[in-house]
């Protein structure tokens, strides 16, 4: 949905441009590859756009720290997919299974220091503060992931732990890229604030969403097996709230549907749904899902830029959120 | 050995004194554990001493400088260990081992973050230039350990591949430390390039040297199993240089060593020694070793600081090279 933007195009060029050494090729031919898998490119049009809001003239002088910020993203991917064994990615094979797992590993390593090396092509006076962001928000990313997998082994996740976990993991990288951009324009640290509120509590409210259409979604649009978080049992917040909120019966159906073999999926997911329906956590995911859209719409609104300049971003956050507002 | 130096007790301290959150447990304990196990610190002490060398008074100003790189080299031990598959480092589990793959691939990516936090409190004019010597030889030691990977599938490795390998996995590190200490000092380019090409060329001589004790060494003072390298067919200098040199008879005789499963390991490591003494390859290797040695040392006389001040290097380097003078 945003491949035609003129920010996606640039983001896209550059990446397209780069020239890698042709040894060790098990190094660099995996890191061209993932980036070749084209994304939807949002994280590092974040930066720019974030830039623009703040007055950025040349464009151009944010484009290192927004490539920065996509090599990142692509890093954690391979890596990540490495630690839930997942066969693909973006439709394709993802790179530990294309290739095997010390490859993963070691271009993955590779693609988070060339990411430090476009960080390093910032202007001089900018790069200790970038830098300092970059590093927090990465780390915050480990985090997330770690807390992730500690989840996995959990019984009973609660719902402010899974929270904290959506953000370090998803959301603290869309705050952060749009601090990066405020930075590069010489944006105050106040502001810087306000626009990483934005991206956070944007980046909560996109990941509630995706747990909600993974059971309520068009099959058709969302191109995802519908339910799938049902049938792999993962922690999303619509199975926190039902965990926290069923009593008697409801307990007893929840139980059954976790650990029983003999279900069928197809009855798995719509016992799954009769299940929430009866204790509204649909109506609660929405709920959730709306109190963090609107946090985010309002820390927008608290910039202080004029409204005609937010237009984009507001786009960029409707589309997401799937919304016409 | 360096143990005692007031650098190595302000190194220990340093990182003895780090505080981790407490969770992610995961993600921490394992970095805790590779610093705890306590190597020499003889990388980081480099930072220090070559920022000493050109005059920095302020020693402690480097010392965060000095902690990135140790963070680094044991981000890259994490990693090779789970790549090497390696029970063991520094004669306790590796963190693969005592925890599992996932929470050493996580937390050496923590850890290389962790690094780059460190460079961020150098002083803010010298962080351009620290962050570009550092993404360079990081970079170049991903390259080196892909290319010692390479290697193992590749039937004969050629000396110069054999030398570029070991220059990227594991000698740039040391010239890069040097040379971040001499940028702390406001040491010009010239000089910088100097006390890098010291470094390396001291890295690829102690490299030989230890390819070379690993045959002929003191099995009382070299701490590991006198012809493991024979045993275990790795491509050292001396397996390379008898690969190019064996002819005829001795070229049967090596092939048999290589590929025989009956032959015991004493007579494999005794007929492979006779075969190095009669092509005069363990002559070669302390002659390869003494001109990267001969290398390192003009690099140090080439810096324009008073000789009384070299001492500390050159005693350092003596020590790593087992001689006395």
């Amino acid at each position: 949905m945003f491949e035609q933007h003129p920010y996606g195009k640039l983001i896209g060029e550059y990446i397209k441009n780069v020239q890698y050494p042709s040894q060790p090729a098990d190094l660099y031919d995996p890191i061209q590859y993932i980036l070749g898998l084209s994304g939807k490119r949002i994280r590092p049009m974040l930066v720019l756009m974030a830039a623009k809001l703040f007055g950025k003239e040349n464009i151009e002088e944010a484009l290192p720290a927004s490539i920065a910020i996509e090599y990142f993203h692509n890093f954690s991917l391979i890596h990540d997919d490495i630690m839930d064994n997942a066969p693909l990615r973006r439709s394709k094979e993802t790179v530990h299974k294309k290739w095997n797992d010390n490859v993963a590993i070691l271009s993955g390593d590779a693609l988070l220091v060339r990411a430090y090396q476009e960080l390093a092509k910032c202007a001089p006076e900018k790069i200790p503060s970038l830098l300092n962001v970059f590093n927090k928000i990465a780390l915050e990313v480990c985090e997330g992931q770690q807390l992730d997998m500690d989840f996995e082994t959990i019984e009973e996740v609660t719902e402010d732990d899974y929270l904290e976990m959506i953000k370090l993991k998803t959301s603290v990288l869309l705050g952060g890229a749009l601090q990066m951009g405020a930075i590069l324009a010489d944006a105050d640290e106040e502001q810087q604030k306000f626009i990483y509120d934005f991206g956070v509590n944007l980046g909560i409210a996109f990941q509630l969403q995706d747990d909600y259409l993974d059971v309520y979604g068009d099959p058709s649009s969302f191109g995802k097996q519908v339910g799938g978080d049902i049938l792999s049992n993962k922690k999303t917040i619509l199975r926190i709230k039902t965990q926290q909120l069923a009593e008697g019966k409801s307990k007893e159906e929840f139980e059954e549907l976790i650990h029983s073999k003999t279900i069928s999926d197809e009855e798995k997911v719509q016992r799954m749904k009769n299940l929430y329906a009866s204790l509204d956590v649909d109506q609660y995911a929405e709920e959730i899902k709306s109190r963090y859209m609107d946090l985010s719409y309002n820390k927008l609104e608290d910039i202080a830029v004029s409204e005609v300049n937010k237009t984009e971003l507001k786009d960029l956050a409707n589309q997401l959120l799937h919304r016409t507002r």
